[in-house]
């Protein structure tokens, strides 16, 4: 069975689809001076671009992680992610604090989602 | 192919199975004032609940990951973990440190487990 | 079907596989006075050991986590992970910091693959 790559570059794939399970992470392409709302958007609107790369959406996540760089953001994050999520779609869901590569960074989720 | 999602709630699944696979995360339900010792024996209670709902056991680990908030708890940690799996059924098994969103956790572990 | 463990010990199997899926974690085996550059070889030496065991191999790739204890490790990290890579076969990619088990950790890789 082939490995599907998605904009496949030399550190990393934008998304990568085997066996009917996608792998992709993201985290905002824009994030300077950008608010945690902000990057909030960017990575649901981006998620929502690789979820589309191999036929699937947001109603199809299975798990993700979520690293918070401050957990005062944690509140804010949980509506937006509520708001985001269609009832009942809900995945699998881990959430903890940790640094991130770019100081901008002030989240970066990891996620799995099944193909259609 | 269709996604089972047990118990759905707004911001999680308290575990999803697609093609064979299940994910869930486990964090203390009841973790005030509870030691190590009793935060351990909790997860480890929920997650044979969690196996249970799409028929598996702790015998088809695929995968955790440990998020521990001191390695002070390590060594206890290991001599649980190896006395709750049955021998030969070790997951693939990453620990880290991290900081979690409630301070009364001591530890959060997710999982990936075979379905039957 | 049948979950296959690679040298299942108490608190971990070096691999499983699953589904047409493996999982696997690796941390340096002589991680004592090793440089970052030493242990990223060590590392990706254990992963094409582990790819092997299940008919897999670095082309495979579907998703890792790297967990780095220090971020002024990131670019040469990059570097080596690049050179590794055979072109256009990265996979999805997570990196964020965490303090390991080890001291002598510099770095841990979570992989998910696929067998051929």
């Amino acid at each position: 069975m082939d490995i599907q790559r998605i904009n496949p570059a030399p550190k990393w794939s934008d998304a990568t689809v085997f066996n009917g399970i996608g792998h992709f992470v993201e985290v905002a392409e824009a994030p300077e001076n950008a608010s945690l709302e902000s990057q909030v958007a960017q990575i649901f609107e981006q998620a929502e671009a690789s979820l589309a790369t191999f036929n699937s959406d947001k109603t199809r996540l299975l798990s993700v992680t979520i690293y918070l760089t401050d957990f005062a953001y944690l509140e804010t994050f949980n509506q937006l992610w509520q708001d985001w999520l269609p009832e009942g779609s809900a995945p699998s869901r881990a959430c903890v604090k940790a640094e991130l590569a770019d100081p901008d960074y002030l989240l970066e989720i990891t996620f799995v989602a099944a193909a259609k």
